[in-house]
């Protein structure tokens, strides 16, 4: 048995750990369609969790759900250049609606389409020409939807749930009478996203504005929360849109004031995805597999009951229930405790690394020596795969809460000590060049330098993206908390307020 | 002010009295994209009920979700001639992958695919093939995994809800290894729609196999479960498919058994779609608009303030957060009562009219006068919209449960009766042409007899549906419930054991 169940170790090559940690845990694997990605049960079940909770939010900041059709008519692109520009390029188009059986037993596309149709890579036209029709007056305003739904981006280089051609995701669609109550909303919204990433995923998130050429194509301001991977990447973990006027202008989404003057919308959107899966992957899981936090374990406590007679396995079975059962009525995070007992006639060893590989918070054993001396034996995912300890039986259920919060908390405030170790604060160009080292790696990124988040003063300047670009670095985000630290641009010398987070990036 | 508040009335027009009660409620409308509908606020909050109480009947037995492709590989189609034939004609097909800008502005597609995609009509060819790849072993089955997505099938005659280019649905598929276990599944998801029509959508249904012209393409049995709408029409409200190894066989979907001998699964498929709202709306609502079963009533009860003066106003809706916080104590069908107050500054006619149209089951109007008195003013929605009741203020919150499983089960026991009215048992060729009258209608279904359910001997022959197809009459089912009740063919004279239900569709 090798020291680890995963191979290789995130320290030998950390693009393939990834791609075997999302194996060994039986998330997803790529389908026989070129970049388009199958979400396995656990993995949906991980994507469903993490739906609920945000659904819930949503909701609670007044929005409600609706749906838009898949398809988009190619001129609805074509009235927002900038955002075909930067964005829609690689589509999925469909040109055709009807199959014919040719002679040679192929089915050729016939029935062509007038207009082609574009599968959706996001929905503001097509969401925005629907508001157009629905907002006449300030009375209809402020119109607060979101979309659950799949989206497509035809990618050269997919990669299971961080980049695929088809992934889910969500995207809120608001229109509001004023630009104070849309910058509002935009800063609302990624607030949910960020409390969602910090306490359900104990994922630490920097919240803060994007420089220009990062933005959303189209957008006036685009927001991002940021994680640290543990390869001390970036990953943008959720973005949120103020679009200005510049949407409703070119999809004319007016409204008349209450004095009858008619004024354009103010939008916004905002969105994330199963991306988010990938995230939590690449925080939390070590090199034993993956590491679920418990507020998205689709199970967060696994009962393993050990027996060699039909005897004994009568009697574990039974103590198993009676467990699951207590657990089904005490609560955590609001919810009831969600276990499952794994009776399978297969070798306990292989049993509790398959539960070890699919990141359970927390493994109960239970054999005949168990029960003799009153005891369950206790494992904790956030600990070494032999640690355990021995609890008394009727008391287990009760400690559970409390056990799952320390599990939580616990994963919060490593991944958090780990981005302090791998973030620096930086206060010139040398020093700058000196941590990311040159950039020159192999596609696997193997020879980078184990950089990290840097915080700079940089300006949002041609001259600093030429800076960047080749090392293969760019400005994340201005982070928004802390006060003002003024400085200067160390590319460009250009007084600025605040300095920006700078990282390599998924 | 009309006798009522959609026209034309049932009588009048029912085709355009649908589009009217939809477009009421607002529940969905047409997109700019042919064929394909926008789904509502208020119409999604009504699937998201139905997701989710079907989502939990899945889980309960056994079943898990997970995410396959949109797309669909040409060739994988091909595999499966006679499910093209019978089924994937209509569909949206994928050929380029790039959007290029013209010199003129205009988008052109480029990156031509070297094999065409199919958005997914249905995804027994695509789910087959991740199947074939999973299961090695009897261990690994049985396979039980469902799937909520949405789907394309072009459609010429569009109808929203009903018949739609994109629809949403769940879809499951199962695999087994044997024949009696994958039947016995098909019939246990059968049960679990039948249930879910009944229980919760108030809706009776009559549950059988289908003859074989009616079947899945590629299905060795299908059954379904057959509404009566309020026209007399049949509509097909959820299917369950008996493929037995005919996918298996084309997608080699192979299993060891204990022995070692290989051996093709057997599997299934079954789903429900949005059609189910057209279900409802037709089986319940009336010349006043939508009628919602309780269950599925996104919010059951509206509390409508009433007032003229601030002070009025203030002791008014103090009044209606009180009731409101007495609902959400109370529960109905294992869930807190969902309410909501509609504080609107509108007329207060045009409040309430707007909450019958959307088929709120019950609506508590509350003004000064009520508050001295000490009572509430209750409104029943499957009573006329002018009944009302006083009911002590402090009681309401505590009958409100007895209150909507009466409306629930009365809106079953009316539709029931509505059908037992509209259906006969016919002994001969004679009484079934007289029955269903000549056929000859106008597009709109206008001049055709008001006729229903009609249970006749017949056989599974192709002179029964000769007879049938100018009538536009089908064999909907062979009702399952009951004891057999032996016959003779009334067109072809052949024994058969049991009646089946013949009726016009949607």
């Amino acid at each position: 048995m090798p020291d680890h169940a995963i191979s290789p170790t995130r320290a030998q090559d950390y693009p393939e750990w990834y791609q075997q940690v999302v194996r060994a845990a039986d998330l997803a694997e790529q389908s026989p369609v070129r970049g388009c990605m199958v979400i396995k049960p656990h993995g949906y079940a991980v994507w469903e969790r993490m739906q609920g909770i945000l659904d819930r939010e949503f909701k609670a900041t007044g929005h409600q759900n609706a749906y838009f059709p898949l398809f988009i008519p190619l001129s609805y692109l074509e009235q927002e250049a900038k955002h075909v520009e930067g964005f829609a390029k690689e589509c999925a188009v469909v040109t055709h609606h009807r199959l014919e059986l040719g002679p040679d037993g192929k089915l050729i596309p016939t029935g062509k389409l007038e207009e082609p149709l574009v599968v959706r890579p996001t929905s503001e036209t097509i969401i925005g020409a629907m508001y157009a029709k629905w907002i006449q007056s300030w009375r209809d305003l402020p119109v607060l939807i979101n979309q659950w739904a799949n989206v497509v981006r035809w990618e050269m280089r997919p990669r299971v749930f961080l980049r695929t051609a088809e992934f889910l995701w969500q995207e809120g669609h608001t229109a509001h009478a004023t630009s104070a109550e849309a910058v509002e909303e935009t800063l609302r919204m990624l607030d949910v996203y960020a409390t969602f990433a910090e306490r359900d995923l104990a994922m630490p998130v920097i919240k803060g504005p994007k420089p220009a050429g990062e933005r959303f194509p189209g957008a006036v301001d685009t927001y991002s929360i940021e994680a640290m991977m543990q390869d001390g990447k970036a990953l943008q973990a959720g973005t949120s849109h103020f679009l200005g006027q510049n949407f409703a202008r070119g999809q004319n989404i007016k409204f008349a004031g209450p004095s009858g003057a008619e004024e354009f919308c103010w939008t916004t959107s905002w969105g994330v995805s199963t991306r988010l899966i990938g995230a939590v992957i690449m925080t939390h899981s070590d090199d034993d597999g993956l590491v679920l936090p418990p507020r998205i374990a689709p199970a967060q406590v696994v009962l393993l009951p050990i027996s060699r007679t039909d005897e004994e396995r009568a009697a574990v079975l039974d103590a198993c229930r009676t467990i699951e059962r207590e657990l089904a009525a005490v609560a955590y995070g609001g919810e009831p405790i969600r276990s499952k007992i794994d009776a399978r006639d297969i070798r306990g060893g292989d049993k509790v690394w398959q539960h070890v590989k699919q990141g359970v918070p927390v493994r109960v054993e239970i054999g005949p020596r168990d029960l003799a001396a009153g005891t369950v034996s206790v494992s904790r995912r956030d600990r070494g795969p032999k640690a355990r300890e021995a609890v008394p039986l009727g008391e287990f259920a009760k400690l559970v809460p409390a056990l799952l919060e320390e599990i939580q908390l616990g994963l919060f405030e490593r991944a958090k000590a780990f981005r302090a170790e791998r973030s620096v604060t930086l206060a010139s160009q040398a020093e700058l060049l000196d941590f990311f080292g040159t950039g020159e790696v192999d596609g696997k990124g193997k020879g980078q330098r184990p950089a990290g988040f840097a915080h700079v003063h940089v300006a949002d300047d041609p001259a600093v993206t030429a800076l960047l670009d080749p090392l293969k670095v760019t400005v994340r985000c201005i982070p928004m908390e802390g006060p003002d630290e003024p400085g200067t641009c160390v590319v460009t010398g250009q007084p600025v307020a605040r300095r920006s987070v700078l990282a390599r990036a998924y």
